[in-house]
């Protein structure tokens, strides 16, 4: 078939130009006399890669200058991990808020060596709601507090109900797992200590993540670890501790001069607004046949999870889904049902064509 | 300039073909209607490479069926911390053997939790030589002891006179840095209890790494970690724990079918013979105008460092170099002077156009 209309959660849709470009240089990157895939992390043509992708994402994000950039290898997980070893020494306490699968996973990354508060989760509610701020149960002291920003799964994103989206949780540092929507609409890192995102969503390729965080948490000593999961000795060596994921973050610097060409984050931020209210609107307006379950006042811009009512229709709806153009809708294993992941790649004219195939499913099995 | 003889370290030359099949995907891959770098880990078009890959590396490599494989992000340096969480308890001994940089870093990645004994070192000899088997000073009972089989750097492998390579270290498990030369000749797997290696030198892209670990020894309980640092449950879950540098498993697939194709690790043992030989040969016969200061019996046949007797010629020689399509030639900052990297997407051309050079330049300048 043709290109289609990608709905996946991730690795998910890139630019069309991103890829053309890529595919451009696949034989030969510039002068260099090899695939961009070939040469050396250290050599001149990928130091130049490196520090323009870091100066536009510093750009496209607006980062203040006393927060570093790393991009390392691996996604989220990968970071959960890490974020523990590298900022709660032994004994001390760690906050997280659950409000979906990937809040939950992030528990799984700790070790006996820090004491885990769950300060507060949605689970019993099935993930519909964000727990109210004033029943979270902050340890004070804590070494940090950490959220899910966007809950791919579930479909649950801290919206500006919640401030800008931070919540405010006074003295502690604030971590956010921005993975799902990094760059979906202007973001103000001051209100983070740190952040991290795996790059396959809303920044381009998998296989590589971006951690911004306050320079001075990297004085911390965190818990022993081996060298390469210090993430000071990372900034220390330009992210290049061990030889990185070059391709991936090529991929990355591509993805990210595309979102600055067509706009920045506001523009995006317009386009997630446009797109999440053509989704929902037309789930909501079909009197029970498709259904979302979460609380519209956190409702995710960027994953829309929806059920029919009738299940069994599931695999009809699939099929003609394909025929239509329109792929990765199947939802996750999770949840079941069917998914939509409209991340900054995904058109304005790809959720309208979702869209006009819902209502016209629904006319013929409604 | 046109696609040059690339002597990269790693990131290294992959097979023409091998990029011309990824250019040729790169928007659509089958009949999947999106980039390989944008379907989902999950769908049967992803699954379909990675089992694949994984049947065709284990005919490449003939590996034993209790041996299980596991393909995990990052490098090599990751799974040095990996390697010991997961198989080293809280006080026992690991031993280690250094027989260049790369030995040496990997002591870097052990927390204090484990008794760290240096078996051996070749540092007070600059790493011309690997220490002899009766002078290693191994603990008895120690969790394993660790290897580094090729030395990119230091230019110093584990050859024949030791083994299969591997030198016998009775009933410990010997775990073996193969990142440089795996699939560069027949390997007796069983004689190692596992081997790891970054990918992007003998086995394609950056990004990805595998590791052949015998499937008893994940049933050791290791220290505390993250369940994403668990080699045990990355193999429960087909090395999908969290979503994988797709696109780099994909390419190293397409490298393994190459060396299939090419004759497997017989005909590349052969290759390497030849390629290694013109070039310590050409050194050696130069009368000293070219030097290289390892033992004979463990040079590596993959990196090849060599240095100018007059060390005023080395830019010279860099920049004729390149203009005679030769590049990727420079050293690496710990040694200096230059390094040949001829791995097997290196054809036996690239290196006799570099002993041209190389006895030209001499000629000009000897």
């Amino acid at each position: 078939m043709a290109r289609a209309y990608n709905f996946s959660p991730g690795p998910a849709a890139l630019p069309e130009s991103v890829l053309r470009q890529a595919q451009s240089d696949m034989l030969e990157w510039g002068d260099a006399g090899a695939s961009i895939v070939e040469i050396s992390h250290r050599g001149p043509e990928f130091m130049q890669i490196a520090a323009q992708t870091e100066a536009d994402l510093r750009t496209l994000l607006a980062v203040p200058d006393d927060y570093a950039v790393l991009f390392v290898p691996g996604g989220a997980t990968t970071q959960q991990a890490l974020i523990a070893l590298n900022f709660a020494s032994e004994g001390d306490a760690v906050d997280y808020v659950v409000s979906g699968h990937w809040g939950k996973t992030a528990l799984k990354q700790l070790t006996p060596a820090v004491r885990l508060n769950i300060a507060a989760s949605g689970e019993a509610d099935g993930y519909h709601t964000i727990p109210a701020r004033d029943s979270w149960q902050l340890t004070p002291g804590a070494a940090y507090v950490h959220i899910t920003a966007n809950e791919t799964i579930h479909g649950v994103e801290f919206r500006p109900a919640w401030g800008n989206p931070a919540p405010d949780v006074g003295d502690v540092p604030l971590f956010a797992d921005f993975s799902s929507s990094i760059a979906s609409e202007p973001l103000d890192i001051s209100r983070y200590a740190l952040i991290y995102a795996g790059a396959q969503k809303n920044l381009g390729p998998v296989g590589i993540s971006v951690v911004i965080v306050r320079r001075d948490l990297l004085e911390r000593a965190g818990q022993p670890r081996a060298h390469m999961f210090n993430y000071k000795a990372q900034l220390e060596n330009d992210s290049m501790l061990n030889t990185p994921p070059t391709w991936n973050w090529y991929l990355l610097g591509l993805t990210v001069k595309w979102m600055l060409g067509e706009g920045g984050t506001d523009e995006f931020d317009r386009r997630s607004d446009v797109k999440s209210m053509l989704l929902y609107s037309t789930i909501d307006g079909s009197g029970g046949f498709y259904r979302n379950d979460v609380d519209a006042s956190v409702r995710s811009r960027m994953n829309v999870p929806f059920f029919l009512a009738d299940e069994a229709l599931n695999d009809a709806f699939l099929s003609g889904a394909r025929e239509a153009g329109l792929i990765g809708l199947k939802g996750h294993r999770v949840l079941g049902g069917m998914r939509a992941s409209i991340y900054n790649a995904m058109p304005v004219e790809g959720v309208q064509a979702l869209v006009g195939y819902m209502q016209e499913f629904q006319k013929r099995h409604g």
